[in-house]
């Protein structure tokens, strides 16, 4: 058999942000040599990978160039020149996850529509091409205040994604292909994290609850285990499990779910790749989602997916109002919080609502972790200089 | 407050092996500069450094000449050119551990001296200049058959140390400044990871078992927790707060115990530096040894040292009878065991019993992970293409 590890055998990132970097810091555990593509030299990734090629993911000469020096090409996003992909999978390169898959998922609409082919449960939705068609849709009577519109490609930490609660929300209405969505009435929202390896095999992470910054639209808090009934809990995860085998997918397959008030699941979206609701993976639980990611790709078997212990998760996100050479403030006092697990990505520059790093809280019982986690809340801040 | 993580500050290490390697990795989650001091360009810290610097750490020039490079300076060993530490400490460079400290510890005469004037029980020793002089005092019958002769300096990895338990064993003496300890009628041997930082806070991890392949002189398992009852883990406990102490130390000090048949603890020697017996702490400890020396070396507040899951350790030692192009076999298979993670540490080359790797179970029970340790010891070897 070919020999992955500690050999000439070189794996591809797609990009080098701070899911490439986390990804990485785990494929060095198994000696993978790795080549990361990404336009910034001075990226998270830069850091820990063999060699940084610099390029635009979105560049089909930059990306095909890309994968013919690497043996196999995975991702850590998902808005990658598709025909670039395509191309090198008729040339015989691995790609996983597939081509095929990602296409899907890279365009909102389509993922909507797969969703509906498949009898998977999702809000109700329309497609359009613009700005002014909604705001004509609206208008007739065709679409109905409240809804959210998303846009079709390229929306990801919360961009791309508008609420409209009220006539005056039409203002902030975006312009390109999107879709309307009816807004849920939510009462909560959960992920659960699932992978698929080339045989087959599939594991899912337990289910998280996600709490939101209502003003980014970012995950701001990620509770571990989740506080839903085991029915609801395994309601997403057969859900996850029926859509990472019919997307015949070989990864890491985030999905995020809404439960409404009357308790039913709802599919909001997927990311083809390792996701912000499964960064405490890598403290709580037995495999991390970046080592999942790569047991998957390489055809390995599933690492167990069990908790360690509960955790709460929480984004360091740039301050508003501060944009420029990034400082930490409070990062030696939250050091002293027995539990906590500062992640920093290495970003010079802040910017507000940027992802500058995250925080795991471990803790022998649910309620400790949540203390803790609102008091490294309270004393960190990302600000600039 | 000076800003220790994305910033200039550089944190140099001496030098490349897999204890750098491993500290590398805990340093990238504050995203902490690194250079690294080491004779090989393709040492395994190579991969996940700032910058490599090439040199010998036993050279005078080489070590003052990355010392200058960098803000702070801390080691993955203990064999390091002293004179030049201690021309850089005066100069003002911030140096962790001391070099005062590691001069004691670097001389296993030195360091056995210093036991004895503090009253730490340790095995009877005498010291001797070369193995004619040890023969000598074996014919005069000052040193009595079985003992061990350890050389003062250099020796590590099983290396360095002698055992006398007959008279034809004399042919196997080691010649050079070494001191002769008594055999001690061991039972048991067990190691304590210890911390403390500049503001003299102390930690210590968990008591482990260790288990050596006789032929090797290695750690060939270690077991966590140990099996010894609280009063011998608690007096190991207290003579290595002691020590620490003493040395008046700065980062990870790791003390290796013999538990005689009595039941009595003594200090076998000590390493100033994360361990082999720590490499569990990765994944089985809210805190690892690696996480652990920078939170000391830095003046953080020390972490929980608290145990997640029970965990058994095994190094992966290149097989005898194969020395070249390192080839892992049974690598897939061990995979397919919950809880098993596998580290290697990206040498190229294989060796008889060459630190090649370390595999770290973990289970529900110890009585579970010390099954899947002997499965995984059956099923994975490193042997040469």
């Amino acid at each position: 058999m070919e020999q992955l590890v500690t050999s000439d055998f070189k794996l591809g990132i797609i990009a080098g942000g701070q899911l490439g970097k986390m990804l990485l810091l785990a494929a060095s555990n198994w000696d993978i040599k790795t080549y990361v593509l990404d336009k910034d030299a001075h990226c998270p990734a830069s850091t820990c990978c063999h060699k940084l090629v610099i390029g635009n993911q979105d560049n089909f000469e930059d990306v095909y160039r890309f994968g013919q020096q690497v043996d196999m090409l995975t991702f850590e996003v998902e808005h990658i020149n598709i025909e670039a992909l395509k191309k090198l999978k008729q040339e015989g390169k691995r790609i996983f996850p597939d081509p095929a898959a990602m296409e899907i998922i890279q365009d909102k609409g389509i993922q909507k529509q797969f969703f509906k082919d498949r009898g998977i449960p999702s809000a109700p939705f329309s497609l359009h091409a613009n700005k002014l068609e909604v705001t004509d849709a609206v208008d007739s009577g065709q679409i109905r205040i409240p809804f959210v519109q998303k846009l079709r490609t390229g929306g990801f930490d919360g961009r791309g994604v508008s609420v409209v609660r009220a006539h005056s929300d039409l203002d902030k209405l975006l312009d390109g292909p999107c879709l309307i969505e009816n807004l849920v009435d939510i009462s909560k929202e959960i992920s659960v994290i699932a992978a698929r390896n080339a045989r087959g095999q599939i594991r899912c992470f337990p289910t998280v609850d996600m709490d939101f910054n209502a003003g980014a639209n970012l995950v701001e808090r990620l509770v571990c285990p989740s506080s839903c009934d085991e029915a609801t809990q395994e309601r997403a995860r057969s859900l996850a499990e029926k859509i990472i085998e019919a997307l015949d997918f070989v990864g890491i397959l985030a999905l995020e779910f809404f439960v409404d008030t009357s308790g039913a699941v709802w599919l909001n979206e997927m990311a083809p790749r390792p996701h912000n609701s499964g960064h405490h993976t890598i403290e709580s639980h037995v495999t991390s989602q970046y080592e999942q990611h790569l047991r998957a790709i390489f055809n390995f078997s599933l690492g167990s997916t069990a908790l360690k212990l509960p955790s709460v998760m929480i984004n360091l996100l740039g301050e508003e109002g501060f944009e420029g050479k990034v400082k930490y403030l409070g990062f030696t006092d939250c050091m002293a919080i027995d539990g906590v697990k500062i992640h920093l990505y290495g970003k010079k520059i802040t910017r507000p609502f940027r992802k500058m790093g995250h925080v795991t809280i471990l803790a022998k019982s649910l309620e400790e972790a949540l203390q803790k986690a609102q008091e490294v809340k309270n004393k960190i801040k990302v600000i600039a200089w």
